[in-house]
């Protein structure tokens, strides 16, 4: 069998506002199948979110530094088949954490496919994780739930001085 | 970035009995996402298919012989994770035709994990093919249906003779 | 606008063994959409059921006598787009019950329309009868349950005689 | 068999804001199963939309000007069942991309039904055309995608002059 | 077997913007099976809804003044899991009308379980009242239909006055 | 308010061939809501499953036995809201895998509330065990692979012995 020349890369995007322990799971098993892992910050900068494009990165980097393959990076008003073009990424890489997550992703897989020939894959949440979303962490914050252990550390820190 | 070393490889599961388009269409896409695909024939020898071992390993290798980093191979009565460790594979890749198709194959996708740290990578199915299945095929062909472009051109002759 | 010529025709397929009050409701709206409706009982001889097709019928077209432009019929081994060409329909009409039918049978419908441009019209189940269906009707019969209000009444006694 | 007397007439109800090629697939099949179409532009003139009510009918009549049978026009904050009792139709009629539409649509009709008795037929869409909704075409063309073979191409050109 | 003591409660959540026939349902079929049932509205005072929180109050209790063991109370910007201690109760039960309410509803329960370990129970809707939703309720009476049979009589005549 | 007189009886169904944890986690729960919990083993003598009854019986006692409120008993073509009757239950208990499972229960939930008004309540399966079922658990152990942790330690060695 031959073998293709230059290194594989993929990229995982999202809003990451902010990163979870989902998003980290993903990443980290990402990064043991490609080369390279760009971990791809998407946002309209209309949209105000909890957090800002730097504390995103920031709370991101601080959770994958351990993987040295990864890097992360943002940018705004962009196609995501634009990033994969831009960083040379021949896929996309998605979490799903159900049924509910593909019927989502389906026609976006689809989309991102006609329009560059990317290829989007899916690979499945860690079950413990499955209740892990940005928006649902965010609620329980701003009611004065505890989300220790659903997100990093440092993450926890971060919702509740912005929400808590 | 540092990048790993030794090929990607991965391995692309199934019956493939016989081989579809659908089939095809994934193994093509995954080709060019890893450096060596494996198409693994898993088989029950206690269970007769329409086709033998040796016609279906024929008819799919008529139907990627264009792809030099493709391979196939067959086992019989072996877990999908010790053919991935046999051959070297940290990825299983599915392709899905539909949110059925990912509720069967989530949970298989955790016990795989969990058996051996294997990751299940799911591609969408060309959705031109979503109708595409080896069953649903054979039904068609049995009560007198033409099949031609949703299977190879082989396959529908073998089919005709087998089951027509 | 102009109108076509020729009587609007559809066929609705099934295994009816034995029909439900779901399928005669079905069948009873359907009606009222086209001119002319063929119950379409589709079999395979090789495969015994709880009733012959000619019990079938007969439990059928007495459910279905009051609608006149409805019509029963059996074919054996036929694809159902070969009976739609045979009695000059132009659609397939089904009913869903939940999320689960329509899964199953949206590859069926995209194989037919492949296989001869014929159109499938789902039809959402009447809500009071989801869970009406002629396998699980058997499966309460047999273990003796009653089913009064979920089938015709002429179809209780006929499952009461053979399976009860 | 007897034949109901006039004409078969059913709605295909929708926002359009703009019309897509999934739309206009629907149209064409479903102008071949009833003598008469209405595409019925439903509207809350509170909420603004891309395009204003003249334009999202003028790209529709542009679209499927081919199809004698059929015709457009627009109600605002009104019932979908009083736009079918209006017309004189029996039949709303509305494609389906997946089982998330399915899920979506299916308390409606029942709704729908409660309220006139109005019957809901659905029509699976082209498979090639199911990551085509209105919203992801206009989110594609803001941020500068190609949805060339998507929408008819008077509809690429108006989105481009609006969005792009 | 040992028995344990102190009265078995739990809470059925919602918004109840207005009390509908399926909620009605759900309280009187969990009367059955609980000693104690709290009818928790939980809302988050920045929004508006169609009715005060006395008004919901006011409603639901006329609906189920027939169940002596059934309570209605509300909290502001509360997490369900601090309601349920609050009120010593061991699970929350929320009907469910189908696949996409159980989707919607699964991450909740496992956040609400990882939160404070109360366990969620889910019931099956009245297939009659699937359709029944308090956002599809007022959609409906906005544009003049008419929703008798699926709130109780005193919602209609509520939902007339304030949207009609 | 009132409290119901007599102990709260719930019956947990399945054909528990063989126990899994799963299973133990879903009554574990369960006994924690109700007064008595049944675990009752369903099953059709005319089929051989790969434990008998006794055995069945045996392996979930020794997995549940910790738990004072459980007793486990077995009845043979019995619909089982007789088995709800029998033992005095209000209401059955199934744990929930995933959306699949809950289309799957649905129509018979529905069935079992139409013969004997008895209710069926859901639990959401512990994510971390989402892929275990008893027939996946005898497919790897058949080929195999190592299902300890996600059985009773018993049932590992009794798979062994029956199946390895």
């Amino acid at each position: 069998m031959t073998t293709a020349t230059g290194p594989r890369r993929c990229v995982c995007p999202g809003s990451y506002d902010p990163v979870t322990n989902g998003h980290v799971d993903v990443v980290e098993r990402v990064s043991g199948l490609f080369d390279e892992v760009v971990v791809a910050i998407l946002h309209n900068p209309a949209k105000r979110g909890a957090f800002t494009i730097d504390e995103r990165t920031e709370l991101i980097e601080a959770a994958i530094g351990h993987l040295p393959n990864v890097r992360v990076a943002a940018w705004a008003d962009t196609l995501v088949v634009d990033v994969c073009t831009e960083v040379g990424a021949s896929a996309l890489v998605k979490g799903l954490r159900g049924g509910t997550d593909f019927a989502y992703e389906l026609p976006m897989a689809h989309m991102n496919h006609h329009l560059s020939g990317v290829e989007t894959l899916f690979l499945a949440a860690d079950p413990a994780l499955t209740h892990v979303s940005s928006s649902l962490i965010k609620e329980v914050v701003r009611y004065g739930g505890d989300v220790t252990g659903l997100v990093p550390d440092a993450v926890v820190r971060a919702l509740h001085d912005r929400l808590g």
